[in-house]
């Protein structure tokens, strides 16, 4: 084990030489550097990582991966480090490789509703610069994550209930093999019928089958006519079958999320929504001509006060409406707000919708039974919700949190639902998979990795748990 | 050679006598039932099946596959028989694996939006089901196709602009290994990022990497308000333009196809169109609340008259609406009709949006240059089109179309298009997959088949070229 690792150290320092004299001051071993890339938002460094190269074209990436893969070095690709499950975790003796200087547009095709980007690029980034063409693209994580990243763990958000994930809005890719060849998968077309579906392997694939370096991603007219508000309820049973029942009636709804009471307390002092009451909440946006607005925001009404919902309060001008949305998104540093120097889990499950109401009540009790304080906030429309748990800031703590999580999730798997609908697997989901999806899709998947990455050079020990591979 | 092939003979024997005692009169060697199960619809047969045995459950498919891997012998999973590029002809000594019993819907969830089906239920069969619960499935092929045939060729069809094809449609699978293993894929919920997605990775396999038995699929509400329409144009360049204007306008037409003068002339003999003109023609179907489709109808009736549209005639009723559609589907039925006895070939490429009037006056100037006649009729909102073809009966009369297909392949794959949007690779497409995919991804593909059918009894010889396979 000794030797193994004395190995492993000096196969680093022989790749890292290399690298150095390649591409210089790209390589850094600096520590605060190396701290940096050593955790996502979670905030779970075990290890730093050797040193982080910064890559700036994919030909960097695929030089670095050719060596690596050469001197069997682990590899582990970094984005904005926004992952909450642990993702970016160095394994011992690894890189980190930082896309994050990789952001541009490589081909903008506005009269096809599509463009090309570099991986690194992030969605406001890009969201920026075609604005003023009447264009955007949807998928919206919440966090400032960059679109290889969204696509490695295969993100959602809070308008997948109308536009879809990551997964729907990803037309191609250029990924680099572990050997280090680069290959294109999809194309621009919108649809095609040829071939094993590449592109959708490496969505949601964390890093572990190869590295992403540009995206096409399908673009989106900016609608005609936009409105958003917030509706309060007494209970947060009533809020979730208003936002079941509206998908259900089939609306369109552009977004309907979901916010109890102790979210809202965090929301209302954090961004200052002195308008709103702790309640549960829904917050609602609508998308399309006016005449369709006009028609989904009527049958939406009539749904909600069917519900006892106490009435929608719009927000009328651009400003207002990216006021609520911030506060939404802000959800989860609202709570961290709570509690300064508390330690905060986000955990994510989904269930089909119909089994959403039941979940969030079982979730409650299971919150209240751990004495810990916790808010809710959720992508309803999907079935998809997180839970913001608090806890003190020690190992301790965090057991609390993750016995607490696995209750939910427990819950969620038994309804037919998955332990993540967002978040990803990374190092924090791997012990669900195999009650999700059982154990001969596991032995399959392992069996796609054993072929893309027999020597397990690309982030190793993420997302698969260790196990049989399947063989046919 | 000869020593391969009896030995590959008395493996088959082996095999048959086995299923015959466990499955009796489920396999039948009857010359007439070979014969059925030896083409699609484009009756490339080459050589019959040596038998076809009926499954009527995944454990019976899991037996015949399990006895298959052990000896060897090559499987083709067969459905409704309506493919047009060869994939459910059989290799010598194969077993044809015939799923088309299978229609059971197991599992109907009209509150969460989605269904389980056995994979030999027909789209039309689904639907007459659920028609009564205000619920359809969209996806739309034309033929009469089954569901688990379409997932393994990504099927689309005309629904396809509005709705998304097969894939975006599928939310999990049922499938059957090489080695009779039985392993399910996705889940219920609307999205998840647990896990390479095996639904994605099976769909559009072809049965080259398992055999699908059941498909849980998404249902839509049947919408509040349907419009129907057909504009006419003095030329195709015109119809091609107002449908791209449309589609980047952003209006979500809920069907935009195209047909153009010889395909209307086709159509009106054999539907008896007679309000309508020989004249390339767009057909429209608009869908949602009344709001929302008069501003859909108003936008589109706007772009149409700019184009020189000659006005929409309207298609009221229901039935009408129906006739008008079924028109449509019959476009390849009613080609055959112009001159019975010839040779019809459908080609099908797909490029961005914006190149599509390009490509298809490119195509037209192909088809004039061979001296054969062929009408035109498209998915045009996805910038999708077939031509079919017609020609002398004869290994020359093929030749020629296929050579003229060649050509408008070719002109797509240069303008970032894909050799088949929807009717996928099977035996016909294979030379134009390094084009389109680069040797890379082709590399890629096979490793992926290794890794899942070493043996390659999963309908060998389709789908992917021979060639080089990746090693990581």
């Amino acid at each position: 084990m000794a030797d193994g690792s004395d190995l492993a150290a000096s196969r680093i320092r022989l790749v890292l030489s290399a690298l150095q004299t390649r591409m210089g001051a790209q390589v850094s071993t600096v520590g605060s550097v190396r701290e940096e890339h050593s955790h996502g938002e979670a905030l779970d460094a075990s290890r730093l990582p050797e040193a982080v190269v910064f890559a700036e074209s994919t030909d960097d990436v695929s030089a670095v991966l050719k060596l690596c893969h050469e001197h069997r070095v682990p590899v582990v690709a970094f984005g904005a480090g926004t992952s909450v499950e642990g993702h970016v975790t160095p394994p011992e003796h690894a890189i980190s490789l930082d896309l994050s200087r990789m952001t541009e547009i490589v081909q903008f095709n506005p009269e096809d509703l599509d463009c090309r980007v570099q991986a690194g690029l992030t969605r406001q980034g890009l969201n920026a610069q075609i604005r003023d063409c009447g264009l955007f693209f949807p998928v919206d994580p919440g966090g400032e994550a960059t679109l290889g990243g969204m696509c490695a763990t295969r993100a959602s958000g809070t308008a997948a209930v109308r536009y879809g994930t990551i997964k729907e809005n990803v037309l191609g890719l250029t990924v680099v093999l572990a050997t280090g060849e680069v290959i294109r998968t999809g194309g621009r077309v919108r649809k095609s019928s040829t071939g094993y579906d590449l592109t959708a392997l490496f969505i949601g694939s964390e890093g572990t089958l190869g590295v992403i370096t540009e995206v096409q991603l399908r673009l989106y007219g900016l609608p005609e006519s936009v409105a958003a508000a917030v509706c309060q309820f007494e209970t947060v049973d009533a809020a979730v079958r208003t936002a079941v029942e509206a998908i259900q009636y089939g609306i369109p709804v552009a977004r309907v999320e979901l916010a109890d009471e102790m979210q809202m307390e965090a929301c209302i002092r954090y961004s200052h929504l002195d308008e709103l009451r702790a309640l549960p909440t829904l917050f609602f946006e609508f998308a399309g001509g006016p005449g369709a607005v006009r028609e989904q925001v009527e049958a939406t009404e009539e749904i909600a006060r069917e519900n006892g919902g106490l009435g929608f309060a719009w927000a009328d001008t651009p400003e207002e409406r990216s006021r609520l949305w911030k506060a939404r998104h802000d959800a989860y540093w609202a709570t961290r707000a709570l509690e300064p120097g508390a330690l905060v889990i986000s955990t994510d499950c989904i269930v089909p919708i119909s089994k959403l109401a039941e979940l969030i009540l079982g979730a409650r009790d299971d919150i209240a039974a751990s004495g810990m304080r916790a808010a809710m906030v959720g992508h309803v429309g999907d079935g998809n919700f997180h839970t913001l748990i608090l806890a003190e800031d020690n190992a301790e703590g965090r057991r609390r949190i993750l016995d607490l999580d696995r209750k939910i999730v427990g819950r969620a798997l038994a309804m037919g639902g998955s332990c993540s609908g967002e978040h990803g697997v990374g190092l924090g989901k791997q012990e669900f998979l195999e009650t999700e999806h059982g154990a001969g899709a596991l032995r399959v998947m392992r069996a796609l990795k054993m072929a893309m990455d027999p020597r397990g050079i690309l982030n190793p020990g993420k997302l698969l748990p260790e196990g049989e591979v399947y063989r046919g």
